[in-house]
């Protein structure tokens, strides 16, 4: 379903089929997702191709220890839980995850900008991309929204988003065919027409839409990992990679569960408070009844953000104007 | 002619007109330069936009000293020479440049790989991109190179060239064209159509081509600008990108006029002879007279490159096959 | 007072007293600090010794505008809390500073530590250190914390205090003469005995304390250098970096006070509080009286932290174990 | 001989002997080494802890391929050499290596220089420092270098070099002494005088030598510890880092030979010649006898080290002056 070709499910299948004994650290949960492609999007996916660590590597690179640093399950877990609540995030640095990835060219620009990881991307210069464009399920298709300049508002209408999605493929399909036009190639790579020279690849890819599928070898350590997770799992994040990100969240899970929890609890939910907003809880708290949020000194947008996050506040508050 | 608006224009030159008085270095030929935008490709630019230290800092870097760090000219330029061939480069990361760049998106591919470096990017999640594609003019329209997978070739013939050039100019043409159409925008935000709404343009953009102009401010130390531009204003760089590192790389000659030649001699101009072509060399040079390549370890390709830097070997050598 | 000779301190008179006319934003607040050595414990010192952009250069990188950036001051301020709210990093790293520091060899092993910088050091290999070790104040000698195993307790008595500091000042003054002896260097780099070969400096520098002074240029892009003050002028980090931390946060404050204050809401006197936490709190808005912690899945520390945050939750909690 | 007690040696040989199964390439050559402690210097050591990748994992990364990469072990080694010789620096990012190393602190400070690593180092404001000093064995403590004001001459006499050694024993046992005391700790912890209390740990460490051995974990990808390796196995570097390079080097050897053997060619034992000594020796190349180095551009110290390259250039130039 992600358009592998035959060869490239068998070169899988093999890898897959490979065993070998080691004496390093293996993780099981990961082991049963290696090699596999996890479908993201129409045409996209995500696959491990290889690990270094697990929850007990973190432990013993805090320890600096001569063993494999498991004293007990539970005070690894509670270390863990320690190091990710005060930031110590050297240990986290110690675990390492490599990815194969299939995203559209707009989604590797918003990726590509996490600057602490290894890439190694398919190279149009050298060789022809595939023809894989992503389109946007019809139920996808958003229109721009008003309160948040950055962001999708309400589902378009079935007429127009169905306008939409044949819009987007009409262009990539005349797009790519005058890409494989430009460059003159038959399947084999020689000339389809012997009498023309093909344009260089280089020259010829600049007329693709940043819709279209690239690929990429991505390594990246633990602790850069959840950062990109926390910027790109969010709800502020553009939908496409945010379900790259959903997808890696779940590998995270298999690999190193003890991490993968405290994250979600000191970090993916967890809410940061200004000082401001710190003193209106805690006068909140102190005595009941209305609150004037006059001389706390936080803005009306501070203001409607924080009720977001404490619903409990809404009825202490004034009306947001 | 780099299609900049008249309000566009009227910032710069205000930013131009103003000065102030400083206690830090300033270099003379960069303050000429300042803020003016250089034309690169049809649309493009680079423009200065601020920077830090000069010739001078540099060696107060490497001395840690406690002044301007300048005791003579040429004693500065002699460091500067030695930091450079030795590659003590802590020295160069201590003078900065700030550059404001609108370069097409395939372009910004390539360059933001350079991972050591500060940017912002004109964001079209938020904004609407303008109407600005980079079409190369006929005479760079090249074929793919034969012998370098990764390069073009020869210049195509007029006629195709034409044909290639209108070709990228409509699909840039109707894609825009559509972009527009999904937005829905009229020129003052409001909706082109009242009874439609408009695809939020995070989604719309994906239908754009890799050859539309984006803007992006970039911010570098003086050592990651360098190996940018050695690997950018290389003869294998695209020549889309070497045309911007081309024009940065006048801006750093009137920056840093000392560093500037340090970098062309031991750098860009500089060869490195593996411990085989070494050995090939160094027996060339003791001895007149044919030279027998077998033994020494060089592949034939490694040969040809050798004899490419050093022709006076050629007739040393038995013919390349 | 931080022992600078007279060229030291006649190199910085100069510096201070030259000008220049510049195009790029200044920032007087800054000016009027340049090149002076801002002392810091004992004998060291933090020096700014160059600077590049301002709050306004903040602004007009987030915009990646054509001219100054500023349209107004306050709405380039309330942009510049709006990034700072959501961790919108990339413009404060727009921003650079560079300073000149003197500090003992154990903060710098703490302050190298943060990667994303440029330090050029005074090389113990090429150059003969200094007689300058840090030795603390009888106050500030403190016993080992009960509470917590990274940290300082009360002061200690009057008389052990000033065992340790003697004790401290021997060790440095014996091992810094066997230092020289081993040198062998006369005052103008003559061999203090003709009849001996001084031992190689880095060789001969390994006797010496880490109490000792090094120096350094730092150079950090804004960001970062924010970054490093959330870790070093915090509670708890080691009170000796941190002394370098509060002046740091000073030069902060005067060069970009926009961005200073809202570091201070949202970064320095933010809270972060887990999922857990948040679920409690919310609980306590929503009914008044007392609170069973169990089924909140908060640690006994966690709520200790938390009690500690929002002392208005202790009387609605059972007492700590 | 590493001074390791004996429950570290048991963990060691506990994490030895297990033993699991993966999906993942494994390197023999790199198993049998795993968790064994290198010895370096008199009582610093390097064990490999953990490994990602092997050859052929550069080259799957370089393809974007979907298998194991391996077409045939001579083209991968082909490739390999390839993408070394012209700095194709990412698919080399693709392979990770972890070390537990014991090194004094002089030696990590240059050591932690190298940015692109994740670092987790045992605390001394947390823990005790081990009572373990580096001190040089008497052959190898040699005097000031007159040439190279940055390294070592020839050894000194038996009798200076004896009580050199003595000299950094004694420094270092009194220093010790003076530590353990200000500590007021006995081995298990408990005050050694109950009357006084103990300095905090990271107070009584400042009195401690350079010299003092240290732990870290060290984790870092292979392109970045192959310029590690390039700066620190160098000539140039300290003799003390340099052993630990030198083991690192065996390391990587058995890790990835084809890697290594590209490392050695191409860059370990390359040599860089500037555009002026290119013209030079295309000179000498082209036409037999004396040359007349003056015009060409080169100083005489570049000069001289051309010479130490090329030593067949010696007959063909006027002595050096």
């Amino acid at each position: 379903m992600q358009n592998l070709t035959d060869g490239q499910l068998q070169e899988i299948a093999e890898a897959r089929a490979a065993r070998a004994t080691t004496r390093r650290p293996t993780c099981d949960g990961l082991e049963a997702l290696l090699f596999e492609p996890i479908p993201v999007l129409d045409r996209g996916f995500v696959r491990v191709v290889d690990y270094m660590g697990d929850d007990a590597a973190i432990v013993q690179g805090a320890r600096v220890s001569y063993g494999r640093g498991t004293r007990a399950v539970q005070s690894d877990r509670g270390l863990i839980r320690y190091l990710m609540r005060h930031r110590h995030t050297t240990p986290f640095e110690l675990a390492e995850l490599k990815l194969h990835v299939r995203a559209p060219i707009f989604v590797t620009r918003q990726w590509f900008r996490h600057r602490t990881a290894s890439i190694n991307e398919y190279s149009a210069r050298y060789s022809v991309l595939e023809r894989e464009f992503y389109v946007p399920a019809p139920q996808d298709v958003a229109a721009q929204s008003a309160s948040n300049r950055q962001g999708r508002g309400a589902p378009m209408s079935e007429a127009d988003a169905a306008r939409v999605v044949e819009m987007l493929r009409d262009d990539a399909a005349r797009c790519y065919d005058n890409y494989l036009w430009m460059l003159n190639e038959a399947e084999d790579g020689t000339p389809a027409d012997p009498d023309r020279a093909g344009v260089a690849r280089e020259l010829a890819r600049i007329t693709l839409p940043v819709g279209i599928y690239t690929q990429f070898y991505w390594k990246v350590n633990l602790w850069n990992l959840l950062r990109f997770l926390s910027l790109r799992a969010d709800p502020h994040a553009q939908a496409e990679i945010r379900a790259y990100a959903d997808a890696i969240l779940g590998v995270v899970q298999a690999w190193v569960p003890d991490v993968h929890d405290a994250y979600a609890d000191y970090v993916a939910n967890a809410a940061s408070l200004s000082g401001q907003a710190m003193a209106l809880v805690r006068a909140a708290l102190a005595t009941p009844g209305r609150l004037d949020p006059a001389g706390y000194g936080l803005s009306g947008r501070e203001l409607r953000e924080l009720v977001e996050l404490m619903p409990e506040l809404a009825d202490r508050l004034p009306p947001a104007p």
